[in-house]
């Protein structure tokens, strides 16, 4: 046993995380539970089954595709492994589907729907709300080449906001397609592998458009840019024909009206696209794939203010090789320059037809979407979804502890709550008894059941109901006056503790 | 979109996982998921609450408490931070434990009883059942140095086992104390730090009595033992009076009978003890600690069936300062060599009153235990428990897609299913309706909706039980029969479908 008081040691070692990563205590993890089986209900319904699979993964398993990279590590957290191949802690849910589908490729049904919860890491630069563990919620197709399972994941998409406690109007499902991307860069020049640098950074440029504007953007894909506090980044170099061809397209926005002939609006809507991807048959090809699922997205009755194609949706993942989607919260919030600007994304994804086939001899169609666990969260505590604000647990009973040499009798009162279904406790610390009220309290305790020596002689506890007792003691002048009545506290034989204590939990009930 | 006959790479990855690493597929998901609900039940029940860190700590937060190190990297999986801080993948739940409450001491209410279910990670040579990634189930009491706290975990693990499925009298938790086995040591000249290895060296000689009985543990403690295949391990080199007076301590056995004086048997079981320790104060505070909660284990109904004092128990983590427990399973299973042997531990701890002290000026003392959750599920499917063999979850409606150019109709359809909470999705593969069909069956569908052109004209759908059609298949002889009957399949007006396709569900329920 522990003797407190005992001589202060020179040298303790301080206890503390390190950057980007957190504890989380018992509100916080029952109500993002809460959360997740929301999310899990609506995957389901849509016909989607659970996977798991293990946090470490062969690093050349997972591949490198994450955005950003411009540390030597490049975002992953790495280590060898005893016969020096490299492992990695996975950075995603996608890169990890895609070894397991191909590992139980004949085992599966096809096409494959699968959903999946978990942490992933990233070896950032740590700075504030940048974490380097955080939950990802995804789901994806495997096995679908129809754009009909991209319109899918969009539609569900737009579902799941709204069973997690999203108004209709708060969000939108902003979709676009790499393929016009691909397609804009054949038409000014920049197709073809050796070009794949240039190409990243007008992707990059355009990724910007929310928070640098069109003249921002005109400076990344010309010459560069030099921000207020005075660094420079490179732009594309690309000629102000090219410029303002990615510009006039990055400018088509479907503004959410409703009413009115949808199809015909739509129709409308890709007719202007053409000119941009000029001849390039990918360009041509993603615009009507596009222009499929907005169909499809209309006659299943989610309109525009939902789902609608958005032209800087870029996504910063590579492996994506078709449509692209980004779910996004449009309500106003503060930012940390007291600017007020809309919430932004909290889910997104793609097709990425590629990644399966990495370790095929064949290519395995596949699209799915990942939801931002703690952002979304974050945008549930600010809407105040019930959800998330739902009423704590309820602490457990506490049994004070009057003589310790009697615990034994005391844990016997234990038993017989719990015996009951009633969560109990007996307090196992050194402290008297104003101390134990407290720690009842800071528990959450609906009541107490004191047994001191009258008590036990007579077999009896006292019953003292704390909720009640709170409510009272507000409505009590003067200390004398609370001695006198003692109110929400009574005296029951042993034998009734349960049904008594039973009694007060149901009074409460709600509460 | 994906071309299927594309031309074969010439070169793919392998889909592999590193050794030690597993994926899992729905059913294990689902049935993992009620287990974990019911121990987190019981230790809800007890009074504690719950309580997430992350994965990744710094090297030194955790301290280096592991067994049997005998690799450079020492079982931990670790990696270098950006500042060159080291930084580690947890190996259990309690260093984590100790370091959060020692970083929000002031904060929680004490004594702390908190519960985490998590991943750990194991650097582990690989090797068959041997994983590194596996996941705990631990609850802990922080500040409580009284015994009754102990004996609160005991009582705790026996009915979290009777609660998961396991009968009473298939499972024993054995109690033992480091301070009789502190005790021993130094009365047999052993104490003190210049010694810790030897000390080291006797606990696993004891740890392997199950496995090599008496003799080979005698072999052990002495000069040293030759294994089968030839393999000589070093003993401790102790004197023939230290051994046997080990090997006289670890035989005492609490013969799990029933009736009788309990606390009478306590008595005399523990008045044999004192010899072994000699004179060693702790030794005798280690007995009398035994003692205390045998007696309150008693008290509370738990008689030796359940909780029995066990010298054989040694605990291979290094931070246990008192009691240690172990809940072991004692049916019997057959082994890889096909020795019928008992299924063993599934669950352990002890009291470790150092361990939040190394970040703390003054001690702070703690017991806990940790449900090992991979070993308990195994048991269960042994042993049958409903809680894992519940039935799997039922597959969704499946919409067969007959025509992919009427997409968008069919994908109404199945709006209709979701929108009354029916799980439904709609074929999205390129394949024909017989291979839809089977696609159906392997999804577990109760029944598909079918549309052909007919249907379209006429504004039905064609529903198909397939359960029942399953049992009129097995009755009907002749293919020819089967045709003109059509079991199980039926037309209804598009909107009767959802209220056709409820009854269908609710005639299998259970099913």
């Amino acid at each position: 046993m522990s003797k407190p008081g005992k001589a202060v040691k020179a040298h303790t070692l301080k206890p503390r995380l390190p950057r980007g990563l957190v504890d989380r205590g018992p509100a916080e993890i029952a109500a993002t539970h809460r959360m997740l089986e929301a999310i899990r209900e609506s995957f389901e319904l849509y016909g989607f089954e659970a996977v798991e699979t293990p946090f470490i993964e062969y690093t050349e398993a997972l591949g490198k595709f994450l955005p950003d990279l411009d540390r030597p590590n490049e975002g992953v957290f790495s280590f060898q492994d005893e016969d020096e191949a490299w492992l990695s802690l996975r950075y995603d849910l996608t890169a990890p589907l895609a070894r397991y589908v191909a590992e139980h490729f004949d085992a599966l049904p096809k096409p494959y729907r699968s959903y999946r919860a978990g942490y992933v890491f990233r070896n950032e630069k740590p700075g504030p709300g940048r974490f380097r563990q955080f939950m990802q919620f995804d789901a994806d197709i495997v096995g679908a080449g129809s754009v009909a399972a991209d319109a899918e994941i969009c539609m569900m998409a737009a579902d799941t906001l709204e069973r997690v406690g999203i108004a209709r109007g708060d969000y939108v499902v902003k979709v676009n397609n790499r393929k016009v991307l691909d397609g804009a860069m054949e038409a000014i020049g920049l197709g073809g592998d050796a070009e794949a640098g240039r190409r990243l950074t007008v992707l990059r440029a355009i990724d910007k458009l929310d928070r640098l504007g069109a003249d921002g953007v005109r400076l990344l894909l010309g010459a560069g840019r030099r921000d207020e506090s005075g660094d420079f980044t490179r732009g594309a170099g690309l000629p102000d024909e090219a410029v303002e061809r990615i510009l006039r397209y990055v400018s088509f926005q479907a503004a959410p009206t409703d009413g009115g002939d949808r199809l015909a609006f739509w129709e409308s809507f890709f007719g202007g696209w053409g000119d941009v991807v000029g001849g390039s048959e990918t360009g041509r090809q993603g615009i009507a794939e596009l222009h499929a699922i907005m169909r499809l997205c209309e006659a299943a009755g989610y309109g525009h203010d939902r789902i609608r194609a958005d032209p800087s949706v870029v996504r910063g993942l590579e492996y994506y090789t078709g449509p692209v989607y980004e779910a996004e919260l449009t309500f106003p919030v503060t930012n940390e320059e007291g600017q007020t600007v809309r919430f932004g994304s909290v889910a997104g994804g793609g097709r990425y037809d590629g990644l399966v086939g990495r370790f095929r001899a064949e290519p395995v169609p596949a699209t799915g979407f990942s939801v931002g666990v703690s952002r979304l969260f974050s945008a549930l505590q600010l809407v105040s979804s019930p959800i998330v604000t739902g009423s704590a647990a309820r602490g457990p009973v506490v049994v004070l502890v009057l003589d310790r040499e009697e615990i034994a009798s005391y844990q016997a009162l234990v038993a017989a709550l719990r015996q009951a279904g009633i969560r109990a406790e007996p307090y196992l610390g050194a402290s008297g008894m104003k101390a134990q009220m407290k720690y009842a309290d800071r528990r959450g305790a609906p009541c107490v059941v004191i047994q001191g020596s009258d008590e036990r002689a007579s077999g009896t506890v006292q019953i003292k109901d704390l909720i009640e007792g709170a409510r009272a003691a507000d409505a009590i002048a003067s200390n004398a006056e609370w001695k006198a009545t003692r109110p929400a506290q009574f005296s029951v034989p042993v034998a009734e503790m349960v049904a008594r204590v039973r009694e007060v939990l149901a009074r409460h009930d709600g509460a």
